[in-house]
Parts: C-alpha cells; structure tokens; sequence
C-alpha cells in the first residue's frame, strides 16, 4: 500500500466507512451490497469500490461487503489495531470534555496521561486518567512513548507546547487550539478540529437567499 | 445564486477561505492571485476559479483578488451578516468550553442564551451568556426566535431535544452528541461534529505500514 496515493478525501472518508460499519454490525446485518452501503452513505457504489480499492480487494461480485470483515479491515487500515497512545495537554474545559466524555479506545486510542497546570487538578484522576503537572510534560514524554497530543491548551502556550510534543517525537497532534501551528517536523502530522468551520458551513447552509 | 448546484466539498471550503483571508488581511496583504491564493490554500488557481465561480464574478483578470473585498464577500456568501442567532443546550464541560471560549461572534453569530439543568448554574452567567433552565427552553423558543441550537446534552436526551428544537423552528442543529438525529422537518439542517473521525484520519496519517 502506497499511502501517498491516496487522497485526502478517501481518508476523510475512511472513518465515515468506520462508522456506518459499526452502525449496521449493531444492527445485526450481516453483509450488504455496494449500492445499499452507498446508499447509507450518500456516495455511489462505484465510488465506495473505488476508495476501497485503494487498499487492496473487498467484498464479492454478485455478494457484496461482509461487514463486520470490511469494519475489521478498515479499522486495521485506519491503524486502529496499532494501540496508538494519547495524552491531553490542557485540563480546562474542553479538555475535560474530551477526557470525561470521549471515548478514545473506540478509535483505537489509549489515553494515558493528561496535563495542566491548575493545582487542584494535578495529582488527581479524571475518567481514570492520571492528571500531572504541565511542568513534567517533557520528561514524562522522554520516558514514554506517546503516539498523539491532544492539544487543549490557552492559544499564547499552544506553539511551545506542540514545539515540546515534536521535539520529543510524537508523531501526531490533534490540535484544539485555533492556531496554525508551525511544525519543522515534516513526519508530525497535525490534525486540526476547527469549530468555526463547521459552524460556517451550517450558517451558509441555513441562509435563505433573499 | 442557486444553492441546491454547489456541492459539499465547495461549500467545505468556503469557510476555509474565509478564514485564510482573515489571516492574509491581519497580515496587511491588499491582494492576492489565485495562483498564490492557491498556495496558502493547497489548491490550484483553476479550483479556486472554479469554486467562487458557483457564486458569481471574483476578482479581475491580471489584479487577482482584493482580499477584503473577497473576505466581505465570503462572509455574505456564508450568511455571517444575517446575525443568526444561537442557544447551547447543555452547559457540560463541553457546552462551557463553547461558551466561554468559542467565538460564536466571528462566525457571525450571537450567542443569546444556553440551558442546563444544574441548579448551581441555572440563573447565573458565562462569559456574559444566561443559563436558564432547560424546562424553560421551549417557552424560550416561542418567545425568541433562534437560528441554530447548539446541542451538547447528554446522548440519551439528544433526540428529544433535538425535537424540541425542531418543533420551535429552529433551521440548524450543531450537534456534538454523537447521536445520528432523526429529523422528520426537512428544511432543518444538521451539522455534526464527530471527533472521532477527526482522530481516525490522524490515526490513519501516524500509521506506518510495516
């Protein structure tokens, strides 16, 4: 598999696959076609065979996709299998919220650590998860491997903090904070949640033209 | 303009570009070329044309952009001048994290009320927004006419929030639930923001294949 090959929009469609698979095993349904799958997804059949076929070979002519196989495969496609490791850094509210409510493993994620500065947090646990102080962010990250950074930070520390997770080589950031962060790293990937977008998207989506 | 032509992926960008020339403003650029315009965008200068195309004449053949007059127009093409308005229905460490430190503002929208049912928050403020208690909420909404309910409640009460919201009138739902709403008024849109598909692609980027 040659990753560079493959677009962005296949990749931001792989979780959706994910999901939709997972959503029809809980229903209990056992295989279905390419053009009922696309169907739950609003894509084409030929485009569903067409990002997979990315990846290698799926489903059967004439039987279509097993799903809870294709939902094995494309979580081990989406490195779900890897037990990739995250830690938050920033215990304020959102990264509460992420903390407490998100569920981590579900993406094949273990949440290991979380840091703040915020004394009444540090030495506690939220969700089973071990608060320490943002001081020691860096040598806990020097004795333990840690595939992601979640970055729930003040935006005036977003920059030295994602400076800190690459220098000691993360390979990921899922960044929060609204900043462009200006990675040297060219292996650190960032993945950027930007609410504004969304938000603007369903404003364009809301407005009646006159 | 018709809105029913422009696909999804366009509609995707426009908040992008927006953005993007937020910054090239703040930074003092007057104009741009699509060519360059592409760069900071990770576009060609032909997709750009082609995108703002959808909505009319931009820009002037060997001038480029003007990048303010471009971003005002953006923000209209988004709706970001029509002063939507926006509640958040759960006030959780989530609901907070928007409220105090989401920008509802520079996307257009006020933020007017939110609603909980904690005693400890209900008739107090946040960041200058009032929490009433969400028994309240659909008296509030006959009352006031709200653009968009921000939906972050607990996922076992998301749907029938969410049609209370749609039984007031709301047009769009920002749904951070995790919960596929059903919504039987078809001119009510959901925006969803699912994290972990946000993760998923950064899983999938960090994953090396041995």
């Amino acid at each position: 598999m040659k990753k560079q090959k493959v677009s962005g929009a296949v990749i931001r469609r792989l979780p959706r696959y994910f999901r939709h698979l997972t959503d029809l095993h809980a229903e209990g349904m056992e295989r279905i076609s390419s053009s009922a799958f696309g169907k739950t997804m609003n894509l084409t059949a030929s485009q569903i065979r067409q990002d997979l076929s990315c990846f290698g070979e799926f489903g059967q002519q004439g039987y279509g996709y097993n799903v809870e196989k294709l939902r094995q495969e494309i979580s081990e496609i989406l490195g779900m299998t890897l037990r990739h490791t995250a830690v938050v850094i920033g215990a304020g509210n959102l990264g509460r919220a992420l903390i407490e409510n998100f569920r981590f493993d579900r993406s094949g994620f273990q949440l290991i650590a979380a840091f703040d500065v915020d004394q009444k947090l540090v030495g506690s646990e939220l969700a089973g998860v071990p608060i320490y102080h943002a001081d020691t962010l860096e040598h806990y990250l020097a004795e333990q491997p840690v595939s992601v950074g979640v970055l729930t930070v003040p935006k005036h520390i977003a920059q030295s903090t994602a400076d800190c997770l690459v220098e000691k080589g993360v390979k990921g950031i899922w960044n929060f904070t609204n900043v462009e962060l200006a990675i040297n790293e060219p292996s650190v990937v960032v993945e950027n949640v930007h609410f504004a977008d969304s938000l603007l998207a369903l404003s364009y989506m809301i407005s009646d033209e006159e």
